[in-house]
């Protein structure tokens, strides 16, 4: 039987694909640091299953395609503090950030149309690109500088007459890097220029420290009838189970062309915009004991690494992810070893290899992805098997 | 700003496309009979919503992009009553049967790749399509024999080098049709002639009137290995609101393709899978009082509009929906008249116009969709309006 070319061509997750070496190290008993997966360890807000708990409904109905009127209540609220201004009918909920990224490359995209993304990148970017033959045209940024932005005239020289949206991720995932205003500035004038849509990965916005001023492509004047920004519950409030995500854009076209997706999958889960329109209600405190816990853990586990010798990163000032080069050629074979045949004190670390956030080829062979979202004390051991690890690596004759 | 072709092309929910003028009537203080939607009023079981109040762990994290183990065991013990049997790694759960249909195609279909589908069909199968650049190529099926399937060599003639694939629903949405097997072996002769896919949409499976038997194309040894049952909670255990569906099929490498969509969008919720798990353990008596009901309702609401004069419908056998050729000559005008204009002691009646349920141009323009999902005094009182609106409509003037 045969299976179409765009579903053929996707990779498999760079993120998930080692997961059956992982498991077969844990059932010889092994501890397995995850330090590959976005899954924050922090408690999700009790509102959350309270307010679900709640629900005294006989009939467990269908809710509006837009959304439940209570949840973008509570979403127009959340953007206000932040000063951008949305009103009913310019927000949408989503099965998601993953459901708002596709419909955004459906609704702006048709087969063969290209999107900049810069690299290193989200990896299911270039999955949902790929399934509905929309392409990834990476703008490649470097762990020596950051991954911050190269100059506007390289990112110009990108842009073709099948370019429709710049896609960015801010902070980073995998980068960790948090882009100034004048980057941001840089871009709007990008896409004014070339006549392109900004579609802003969110979903990190309150995981910047170092005391930084973040900049929302919401708060950019300039561009606001061609800004999306793509949101979701998962990480912000550890509710990555709930697959509560959402669009919002001021330009009403992009709203009523996305609605005819809405429709078609009819609406996301009543129970859980119940317990998610709780969640944008959390008390701001609890966001800052959450910045102030990764933040720390940042520091914990970007000072251990830093003892390895050879490995190259600056500090990432968002996001809870490390994107460092390593001593090695191949860091997916590296990672394999680590779970394979590496273990110290019973324990081993798990890293996920990002040749996969690269759409260049080549690039990425010798770099990983760290998530600091476990436990200090676990940080440092993660840390001190990865620095042991590569010594053990090297020590059999690996390049 | 420019959006895409394909979404461009997506025309508005038949179904839904109407609310406003539905709503307007309301604001008046009109009564309006809901039989546009197929939002089930049986209440769902309350295993679902107390499996859901019982999670307490402490972080809601994202679960396996395959599904829940748990589900998925409840799943396959449900199909086995059914004489199908599954394993692990043979399905999939996804938000909503909407989900295991856009994923189909994608895997199955490249750009300008069709679909072969017994039209009038549920109108989402057209949007997923129009939205990932697949063709609806319909096979036409008519009120006056109960929109059973036209002869093989008719099927045949339909089929091109870009067909990949037979999609229905069974028992159908809108026409209540449940295929003999005699006509699912046609079909699947059709398709083991002529290498297509099979996508059988069976979640009205259990509402199966008048002793019918029912097969599903699962029960059809001689193409397992090309066929793919697409499900959902929905309607079943009327628990619409939860969005949870399912893939399944014996063609391993179909799931490892579809596998890779999964992993794009990480997951399903978490608490509905705990609550789907629940649903399918229902007891089978649950599932006998839904089918009396409906079997009940049906039979009210098809004697009442056998009433109307010049109204074509064989009575349905299945689903719980009546597909009715009406003596007008454009239904959807019919529908907004009622809406806009006609009460009866203060109340009227909302149908869905079919014309969308079509994929050739001018078919089902005189047809409408009436769910039978109300209360038999309810669905008593709506066909009178129907009855009464329909002369009230001609005394007009109107055709």
């Amino acid at each position: 039987m045969k299976f179409s070319n765009r579903v053929g061509s996707m990779q498999a997750s760079p993120v998930r694909k080692l997961v059956p070496f992982a498991n077969a190290a844990k059932k010889e008993g092994v501890k397995v640091y995850h330090l590959n997966i976005g899954q924050p360890d922090i408690k999700t807000p009790d509102g959350f299953m309270n307010a679900i708990r709640a629900f005294d409904q006989d009939v467990l109905k269908y809710a509006d395609s837009v959304g439940s009127d209570e949840l973008v209540e509570a979403m127009i609220n959340y953007y206000k503090e932040y000063d951008i201004h949305f009103e009913p009918g310019e927000l949408l909920i989503t099965n998601g950030g993953s459901e708002a990224l596709l419909f955004c490359m459906l609704s702006l995209c048709d087969d063969g149309d290209n999107i900049l993304v810069p690299e290193p990148f989200y990896t299911n970017y270039n999955g949902f690109a790929t399934c509905v033959d929309v392409k990834i045209k990476p703008i490649t940024t470097k762990a020596e500088n950051g991954f911050h932005l190269p100059s506007k005239e390289e990112i110009l020289s990108r842009v073709d007459d099948k370019t429709r949206a710049i896609l960015l991720s801010n902070p980073g995932n995998p980068t960790g890097a948090v882009y100034t205003r004048e980057e941001m500035e840089m871009l709007a004038e990008v896409a004014i220029e070339k006549n392109l849509w900004i579609i802003a990965d969110e979903v990190y916005r309150e995981f910047v420290y170092d005391g930084l001023k973040y900049t929302s492509f919401g708060n950019l004047e300039n561009v606001q009838d061609r800004v999306i920004i793509v949101d979701s519950v998962s990480k912000r409030y550890s509710a990555c189970g709930a697959r509560i995500g959402s669009l919002a854009s001021k330009n009403k076209d992009f709203i009523a062309q996305v609605l005819k997706l809405c429709q078609g999958r009819l609406c996301v889960p009543t129970l859980e915009m119940i317990g998610a329109a709780e969640l944008y209600r959390t008390p701001k405190s609890y966001l800052a004991e959450v910045n102030a816990e990764y933040c720390k853990r940042r520091d914990v586990l970007y000072n251990e690494i830093m003892k390895i010798d050879g490995l190259v990163c600056e500090k990432p000032t968002g996001a809870f992810y490390i994107e460092a080069k390593l001593p090695v050629e191949n860091a997916e074979d590296f990672v394999i070893f680590m779970l394979n045949e590496f273990r110290h004190n019973g324990a081993t670390t798990m890293a996920t290899p990002s040749e996969g956030f690269y759409a260049t080829p080549g690039l990425g062979r010798d770099e990983v992805r760290l998530a600091y979202i476990l436990k200090e004390e676990d940080l440092k051991a993660a840390a001190e098997c990865l620095k042991l690890g590569l010594e053990a690596y090297k020590a059999k004759g690996n390049k």
